[in-house]
This record gives structure tokens, sequence and C-alpha cells, in this order.
């Protein structure tokens, strides 16, 4: 169970997720990247010793499965570098709410997740996480600058707060160079589904701070939200007007898409995100009944090409597309 | 029911009906476009004495709804130039296997169609009725030139013989334009689903002697049937090839087709026929199971615009085109 793709949370139909991570450094341990093992055995002594009484499962990279890794990844409860660090481990909360990346760019980074748009309680999970381990590891701190991280662009709170939006209203109009605009005066950057330089498949938006420094967490917060409740209001209305405008076409596009989901054979990447976008935007229309928003977060993480090439062990991309077609059957035949 | 749409029939995977016309007209009463109300009552009365002992269901044009004639149209009992004619009739038997049209372009046109591939059984059941009928009625007959009708393309037999053919593999391949090159060197025509001059909507071809004259019956016959046989071996052919070389992307275009036909909300004529095309192809694969060619023929009947219009009474396109998802989904739903 992993909360944000399996619980529902507030204002769905527009925001998937929630998601604060923020990064720390323990004194007097070299930064990961010039670490030794046995300093790299230290920072996880450290962590597990103060991470608290809550039920947290380690995961050493080095020990886990590509199949595991990958699906991790997907979910976003580790980065992509941290399954290249022979170092690298995670400690993961019962629900996957939280998530405590060791040994990545930075020696740790505390991450939560939670559906939905909730970035205050989503923050209030990562920073007592982060009261817990601070209560008894010494964080590289500096008075002036707040937190020291590995890049410089970290520096400062260390945090990243950002929020998973599916924007297929205000995609299709064009209104998003505008969002991207008024998103970057923010001091806001928006990158695709799997972080910077990634395509905007499904027409999904990751949208984040990107100034850590001269800000309070809340400051930064209470921005993103500003902005993600504007984003919010101005998708709502599209689709209101759409449904007005163009219902019946609308609805065909839509149920087209369920048709070519559960009976396509081949599913390129691309294609297969356009239908998903389209079939999710059906359910909160509530054109679609009987499908609700997890299985189409499930769906949306299993069909990303490195999970099924992890999972069927090949490179062959008529493969991966047929797979990629099965398992969207499979998912939604229950 | 009417048998060709209902039942199966040889060669069915290639041929959908087969089709004899013979055009007759009375001695001693003017062709129909000089006809006056009182000999145009002496055509039926000639006729409905004459027809023999099977039941017979006389319908005259001005006494039945747009609605019934519209649908006889689709099913090619009838021509759309009986329809306009007030004077015009038609007899059909229980199977709708024959049927008469009275006062069309000639007073007489008998007609058989059966499903798939058997044009002498087509032929033997059309000549049967023509014999009932001459043994009482004196036919417009010249020794030197044979059987005289209205237009001089049908002297001699008055027989057009014809084929309706689904040929997906040999349009796809271009064999098509070799396909029409020989038949016009073996005297053929090639049309669409709706005679001349209709477009080549989803794959079907009606495939029909052009000369009337100086041919016997047999003759003519033999050479569709000799024509339409290695048609039939080709497209097999080709089928088999394409599984061969790419059954996944055949089995992908199939299944979508099912797929947007069962869930959209918005069907234009043309791809509604390449769809319907895709999911004879599929069923006559082996791939798609549980549809039959009967529910296929109905769908294709069933889809075509002058029905649909003739159903909801409009002319508005867009309502045409829901009312046809709407017609495809409800069969495909049995």
């Amino acid at each position: 169970m992993t909360k944000w793709i399996d619980c529902s949370g507030p204002d769905e139909d527009v925001v998937i997720s929630s998601r604060i991570r923020l990064a720390r450094n323990i004194e007097n341990i070299p930064f990961p990247i010039a670490l030794t093992d046995k300093s790299q055995q230290q920072v996880y002594d450290e962590i597990n010793k103060n991470i608290g009484e809550d039920p947290y499962e380690l995961k050493l990279m080095k020990e886990m499965t590509d199949e595991d890794k990958c699906i991790l990844v997907e979910k976003h409860l580790i980065s992509p570098s941290l399954v290249e660090s022979s170092y690298g481990g995670v400690l993961l909360n019962q629900d996957q709410s939280i998530s405590v990346m060791i040994n990545e760019e930075d020696h740790i980074r505390i991450q939560s997740i939670l559906p939905g748009f909730q970035l205050d309680d989503t923050y209030e999970l990562a920073d007592k996480t982060d009261d817990k381990l601070e209560s008894n590891i010494r964080y590289s701190y500096d008075e002036r600058l707040g937190y020291l991280t590995s890049c410089p662009t970290n520096v400062g709170t260390g945090m990243r707060a950002s929020v998973m939006v599916h924007l297929p209203g205000i995609t299709i109009t064009d209104y998003i160079s505008r969002v991207f605009q008024a998103a970057n005066q923010m001091g806001l950057a928006i990158r695709g589904i799997y972080g910077e330089g990634t395509k905007f498949l499904g027409n999904i938006y990751q949208i984040s701070n990107q100034l850590t420094l001269g800000r309070s967490e809340k400051e930064i917060i209470e921005n993103l939200k500003h902005v993600t409740r504007q984003i919010i209001e101005k998708e709502r209305n599209i689709r209101k007007q759409l449904l007005q405008d163009n219902k019946i076409q609308l609805e065909d596009k839509i149920y087209r898409s369920l048709g070519i989901l559960t009976h396509a054979r081949v599913l390129q990447e691309v294609e297969c995100m356009k239908l998903i976008s389209n079939l999710r935007l059906g359910v909160f229309l509530d054109i679609i009944k009987d499908i609700d928003s997890s299985l189409i977060n499930k769906m949306i993480i299993m069909t990303q090409t490195p999970y099924i090439k992890t999972l069927i062990n090949t490179e062959d991309i008529n493969l991966i597309n047929t797979k990629r077609s099965e398992i969207v059957r499979n998912l939604l035949r229950t």
C-alpha cells in the first residue's frame, strides 16, 4: 500500500499528489560523493537509531531486485540516482507516505507524499520526521545560510515542495503557456511527470519551488499553495466549459480512450499516457463510472517504460509496447 | 428474416452475398416510363396471379413507411429508384431470398440473393421464379436479341449477376488496382457497396457482369465465378501472410476497432465502415470470437446514413453520427 496512490485526497480531480522533500547532511561525515564504505555504514547507523518508534523498513539498494527498485522509482519514493548509488538505501514507513533516502545526493533526503492537495499536512509529516532525526543527529547547518547541501541550489531550507497536477483542460486550450509564464514569475518550476527534462506526458505536470534560500518553509509552501489554488480553479472552469460546449465530443473522446485502453494489443508510451489522461478526466467529470483515481495512479506507474523494461527484462520496444497493453487490460478488467 | 443477412454461406470469409437480377417486361403493356394508373394495375395483376404457390408478400411503395422502404433499400431488396416510383411495388418471399420489383425501370425485376458464394443456387432461384411467371405471362422477347428491356444495356439475357466481396487484404496491399484491371478485361464491373457511383466503403466491392448480350446466362455466371474464385484465393493468401508477418499489429488494429465501436459516442460513416471492415476481418481470422457475420451484416445495413436519416427523421449530421454510434453499441451489446 502506498498512500498517495491508493487513497483519495482533497482536490484530487486536479491535484494527484503533494510532496515535500528535505535535504539534510550529517555533520562531520563527508558528503556522499566522497563517502567510504565505513562512513556509509555510519550514516545508516545514525539514521536508523534516530528514526523513532514508527515501524520503518530499511531497504538497501544493493540488496533489492531491479524490479523492486524500479517500482519505488515509478512511485516517486526514491530517485533514479539513488538506484545508481551502490551505497544507497531507503527507509519507508508503513503507508509509504514517508521515505528517507540515504546517501543519495545528500546523506538524508526526507520525503513525504500524500494524495491530493494537502501541502500543509505533507509538510508536517516531513517536518516531524526531520525533528525526530535532528533531536539526535547533528545536521550540517550554517547560522547564516541554513542547511548545507551537496548542491548549492538546495542550501537554505533544503526544501522542495511540489504538487503533481493533471491539467487536460488547461493544456487543450493552450492556457498552459500562461501557466508556465505565471509560475516562472512566482519562482516556481514546472516539470514533466518524471522530473527535470522529462516530457509532459499525459498532461501531468509537477510544480515546485525553485528557491530554497531567503524564504522560510512556510513562505515557500504558501506561495505554491496560492498558485496551485488558482490553477485548480482555472482547470475546473475550463472542464466545465468543455462539458457545456462539447459534451458529446468530450464523451466520445473519453469513451474511445477507454475502448482503446481495454482493447489495444500494442500501446506506445506517449499514446498510452494520452489515453490515461482522457480516462482520468472522464472519471472526474463523472462520465466514466466504476473506475477510481487509485486505479489510474497504478496504471500510470505500471505503464512507464523503465518499469516494463525491468519487468520483462528487455530493450525490445515492440515487446514493451505489447506488455504495456497487457498491463492496462489487466488493470481495467478488475 | 433476410436469408443473405442472417444465414451463413459458402466462402463467406470473402463473399458476403451472391445476387442475380433478371429484367423482364410484359408484352403489350407500355414500359414503366409510359405507364398509366390502369396499365400499372394490370402489371400487378399479371404478376400476382402467376407468382405461384410460395407465400409472397406484396408491398406497394405508396403504402409503406419511409423507414420500411429504407430498410429494404439497405438490404438490397429494392432499388432507390423503386422508392421514387409512386407506382412501384415489391413481392418478397418469406426468407427474402427472392424479391420481385414491379414497375421499376422494367415491369419486372426478379432478384435473388443468397449468403456467401453460391451463384448457381442463386441463379436457380431466380430462374425458377422467372419460369413460373413466364408460364403465364408473355414477356417482351425478340428471337434475335432476347429479352427486351427499358435500357439497352440490359437487352439479351436481362441478367445481372453479382457478388458482394469483402477485400481488406487486397485493398491494404494495393493489389486492388490489379483486380480492377483484370475484372475490366473480363467484362466485369466493380462498384461500391451501394451500386454505381458509390464510394468503396469498408473495403466492400460489388463485382458484376457488364454484358447481357451475346453471352448465355451460364457463360456470364461461369465467368464471374472464375474471377471471384481467383479473388477469394488471393484475398485469403494475403490475409494469411498478414497474420504471419504482422500478427500483433493486425490483432491490435482489429481489437482497437472493436474497442472504438463498443465505446465511441460519435461515429462518422466512413470511419464506421472502416472499423466494421476490421471487425469482419477479425471475425474470419478467428481473432474476434462471439461475433458472427450476420451481426456484422446487420451493422453494415443499420449504420448507413440514409437509413439513420429516415429513422430519426433528421438531416443533422451530428445527430446522425451520434445515433450511428448508439446503434453500433446496441448491436454489439447483444
